[in-house]
Order: structure tokens, then C-alpha cells, then sequence
């Protein structure tokens, strides 16, 4: 395959800031910076697709994590799929498509051991919804920790969200009781019309979300799958039955507290209710990807399972697209098309 | 055996009022009451000793719980041990040593499925410390909860109380480090001097309780048992480590609160930590408590579990003793000498 030409510079965006509460406009800095080869065991790759995910808050904080904070002035973190435009590593040749965590620039420029080839017939916002990390996490996150049983009520926050929108149609193929909270009476709709939830619940329209969480899961909610925490993790824990798992995936409501992160108050339900509340990383799954995509591919293929994408145009755009996320303005998996003539 | 002389009245005392916040005195009534006899399937226990709980104050709410309200008007519910005096009820004769669900009373009339005979030889306190409830809350807690491995670090608040002190007893025994968080400087010397607890952390003295639980857990916490919640709980959680187990036995810090229980605010520690939060109720194990009680029992004859009880003198002084637990003044085991010739 020919190398195809490539620009002299490139737009990369980097942490400016650490942002107290939301990041704005002067959380980021764009920079136009000339283009570095390859060097031996490297790859070039021109970036097709950034993800946004709420996870990205958190790596802004100098807080120790899961991962180290994103240096300031640092090319900012974030996982994305694109094209091998130059290789200097056996494993890869230009043409291949891959995934990374590539950051917020146009090519990235990375060892072959932190890119993986994306599988044949993949594409790729594909790559980075239900066959990628927001899948996997959706996948371990009910399965491996919540461990659902056909019969029991699972209940998911930010139920229209990459994450939850998936949560809730794996509990339905495992023969469970699925109810999303959700905001807003178009969120609710798609989860109930098009992605077949039991039932939903728009925490933006009702005067007491744990009323009507009780009479959306009348049995008890045995799984809890939370995205959001504050206030609806409360709701949620007032209504959990007994041995139930409580599935801490995220809490995009308290991500950007300057006050602090509201816990959970209703915490002393995991006593009376002989409950565990749980974390996980999807990381620590890397050993079963495999597994899960297989499975979430037929699910797919079997139009068991429905997605969308809310796709902002540009790289320059990334940093007010990322505030959706915390006003739940979009609509399905948030990417960026980085690459103007990626599919 | 001939049938003891009864009174023919009793003390007995009442819940009077649902408390807001702390009980205090208006919260009981004391009564004097006729003694009744036993009905066809019952036996009438001359109490000898009335345990007091933390989870007591939990009952006096009208709540749904793991047990229902102590109705308004009704004896205290409290666990005690006492002497058969009356038997309608093929399985027991007058001069049996029996625990139950007795109340605060002097005399309970009991259904003799709800009482359960001593074995030979248990003493009345013994029975209600670590051969009882407190024991199978800090054996099965820690054990079957908290799942510690040897080597791991234990950390354990209320750590001088009735539980705490067991639990982290039982970890040394299980080859673990123990560290315990009390209130005072004679508490902590009573965990390092007597108990054999490897390290102990005054939170009253200390300026920065999560700095305090770093120093003395430098390899992070594997699991910690919480009996008070509040800002203890918030301590240890930011210093967990990975896989850690969260063991939540009670929350004495928030029972009497007002104005709300005050959640964990750093409770994403769980996902960063991939560690989980889980809570228990002692009866659920009821099955095994055989098993725990030869094993606590064997321990306490090989001099491995050290364990002291602090007795009020006279049923009535029970609505004040209560306190002790809320102020930390108690010192050991509480417990009530209903009946003054008991040993």
C-alpha cells in the first residue's frame, strides 16, 4: 500500500487547566504542532474517531486514579479509533484500522503494544460503542459484578446514555425486568419504544424520584447499574431488595462538585438489605474483550440490540461537545469525526 | 426442682415515644405490671442479664427494618439471657439457662420456640458477649463479609466497643495486621496493651483522621469493618486498597442524627479501588452460629480473645445506660443486671 501524503502540522488539543468544577473554554488549548515520525516499534495513526466519555472528567483532577492525572500542557487523554499511516513496527502496516488511546489530535503517535487492529467488518463508531469500552463496560459492569438472575429488576441510570442504553438491553436478553431513569420524555421514549425497556422513569418530571422508582420496580430493584450518583443513587438505595448489587459504574452528576461528592445517604440500606455496592474498572476485563464482543456482535447481528451515535464534526469542537455529556444534550454515543471523510 | 416464689407484679419498660435524635428520658416508661403465667407452648424467664445494643435505636423508628418497629407502648425489645421459672413447653423445666429476645423486663412470657437453652457451662455475660450476638456479629462479619486473608489489613471502628473488639482479635488470629479507631487514649492503649491490636488511631486527638488511617495502614486497607459511619467511614473508604472489603456492621455516628445520615462522600473510592461495600444482619447466619461459637470458644480458653463488659446495676437504670454507647463512655460489653443475685 502507498503512504499516502501527510500535513506538515497538526491540530492537537491539550489540558490547560485543572478545572475547578465544569472545564470551559480555558480547559483546553489548541495548538497547531508539526508532525513527528515514527520511531522503531512505533506507529502513525491519522485519528478517524475521538470518543467523549464522562470518565475524561476525572482524568483532568491531580487526584490519584485508576490512571495518572492528564499532565497540564499535555495532549489531552482520550480513546479513539483511526488509520496506520506509517509504521515502524512489525505488526502493523498502513491501511490498518485501530483503536487506541490516542488522545485529542489529529495523528497519533504510539507504541504497536497500545494499539489494537480493529476486527475485520468493524467500523468505526462501532469500534468505539457497543464493540468498545462504553460495551465492555456495559457487559462486566451488569454481568461480572452486578450478576443478574432471569427474574430480577435492573434498574440503570443514565439509561439513554452509551452505557446504560446497553445495560438495559443485556439485562432484557438475560431474561431480566429492565427500568431506566432517564431525563427528559424523549429519553424516555427511546428507551421504552425503541430499545424495549420495561419501563422508565424521567427523574426531570417527577416530584419524587424514589416514589416512582418504587412503583417502576414493585418487587425491589435487584440490580442497580449507577452512572450518575447523587440524588438518584439515593433513590435507587431506598428501594433495593435483599442481597441486591448495587453497580457503581460512574457519577457524572458529582463530577464536577466544587462542594464535594454528595454520598449516598441511604447507604445504611445495604445493612438493612444485606446489599453490596460495588465498583469496577474495565480495564482489570481485558482477558475476556473477546467474549464480549463476540456476544455483543451477535446480539447486534440478531438486531437484539439497538445504538446510536451522536456524532460533532471537527476535532476543534471536542471541548464544548464534552459539556453534553454533563447536560445530557446528546443523544447516544458522543464522538467526534476527527477525520472529515471517515464513515 | 421445686418452682421459685414469683412476685406478683413486675418491672417492666415501655417505648413511649418515637425519638427524634438522641432518646432521652420521656423516650420510656417504666411500668409495674402483674406477672403473668405462661399459656400452653410458652415458659416464663426470670431475666438475669439485658444486653444493650446500638442497633436498639434503630428499632425505636418507625421504619421498615430487618425487624419491625417496637410498637408505641410495647417493652423495649432487647436480647437477654435469663432462668426458666414456669414451663408449659415440653423442652424446658424450671432452672434452665435460656437467651431470647426477652425484652426490658424482669420477666419475660415467651413462646419457647423463641428461647434457646445456654449450653453447659456459658455464663450469663459470656453468653451475651462473645458467645452471643456480638460474637457472631464480629465472626461472620468479618470472616464470611469482610473475607480477610492472612497478611491483609484490618481495620476496624468502634474498635473498643463490643464488636470492634472481636473483630479485630479474630483477624490476628487469622494472621492479619489489625488496627483499630476508638475514641480516647485509654481506648487505643486498652487495643495495643491488652487486645494486641498491631496499631490504634485516637480519632478524637488526631487532626487529620484520613491522614492518621494512611500512617497506620501504609500498604492500604484490605478490609475495613465500620461500626459508626459519618466521617470515620469517609477515612478509611479514601485509603482502601485494591479488592478491599467494606464491612458495614452499623453507624452509631449517624443513628441519632437529625438532620439526615450524612453519606460517604468518598465512596467512588469503590470504583477506583474496584473494592465493594456490603452490609449484613447477624440472624441471617443463624445456620453457622454453632460452628462460631466453638471456634470463639476455643479461642477465649487459649487466652487469644481478651474481653470485658461494663454492667449497670438494676433494669431501671437502662434508659440512661443506652446513652453510654452514643457518648463512647461505655467500657466493654453493656450490659444490664436485671436480676441483682445474678452472677
Amino acid at each position: 500500500m502507498s503512504e499516502p501524503q501527510l500535513p506538515a502540522r497538526q491540530l492537537q488539543i491539550l489540558l490547560a487547566e485543572r478545572p475547578i468544577g465544569r472545564p470551559g473554554e480555558q480547559t483546553f488549548e489548541a495548538v497547531h504542532r508539526p508532525l513527528e515520525p515514527p520511531a522503531e516499534g512505533e506507529i502513525l495513526v491519522r485519528v478517524t474517531y475521538l470518543s467523549l466519555d464522562p470518565a475524561m472528567r476525572g482524568w483532568m483532577d491531580d487526584r490519584p486514579s485508576y490512571l495518572p492525572p492528564v499532565a497540564l500542557g499535555a495532549v489531552m487523554r482520550g480513546l479513539a479509533v483511526g488509520e496506520v499511516v506509517r509504521s515502524r513496527h512489525d505488526d502493523f502496516a498502513p491501511g490498518d484500522a485501530v483503536s487506541g488511546t490516542f488522545g485529542w489530535q489529529e495523528y497519533a503517535k504510539v507504541a504497536g503494544k497500545d494499539a489494537s487492529k480493529l476486527p475485520p467488518g468493524v467500523g468505526w463508531q462501532l469500534a468505539l460503542g457497543p464493540l468498545g469500552m462504553v460495551g465492555m463496560t456495559a457487559y462486566f459492569g451488569l454481568l461480572a459484578v452486578g450478576a443478574p438472575q432471569a427474574g430480577d429488576t435492573v434498574l440503570v441510570s443514565g439509561a439513554a446514555g452509551a452505557v446504560g442504553s446497553l445495560v438495559g438491553q443485556i439485562a432484557r436478553i438475560h431474561g431480566c425486568r429492565a427500568v431506566g431513569i432517564a431525563g427528559g420524555a424523549d429519553k424516555c421514549r427511546y428507551l421504552e419504544q425503541t430499545l424495549g425497556f420495561d419501563a422508565s422513569i424521567d427523574y426531570k418530571s417527577v416530584d419524587d424520584l424514589s416514589s416512582a422508582v418504587r412503583a417502576a420496580c414493585p418487587k425491589g430493584v435487584d440490580v442497580y447499574f449507577d452512572n450518575v450518583g447523587g440524588p438518584v443513587l439515593d433513590a435507587a438505595l431506598a428501594n433495593i431488595g435483599r442481597g441486591a448489587r448495587v453497580v457503581i459504574c460512574g457519577a457524572i452528576s458529582q463530577y464536577n462538585a466544587t462542594d464535594g461528592v454528595q454520598g449516598p445517604s441511604n447507604y445504611l440500606a445495604l445493612l438493612v438489605q444485606r446489599a453490596r455496592m460495588e465498583g469496577f474498572i474495565v480495564f482489570d476485563h481485558a482477558p475476556r474483550y473477546g467474549e464480549a464482543a463476540r456476544a455483543i456482535a451477535g446480539w447486534l447481528e440478531a438486531g437484539k440490540i439497538h445504538y446510536r451515535y451522536d456524532v460533532v464534526e471537527g476535532l476543534s469542537k471536542a471541548p464544548r461537545a464534552l459539556l453534553k455529556l454533563f447536560d445530557g444534550t446528546n443523544r447516544g454515543k458522543l464522538l467526534v469525526r476527527v477525520d472529515p471523510q471517515a464513515q
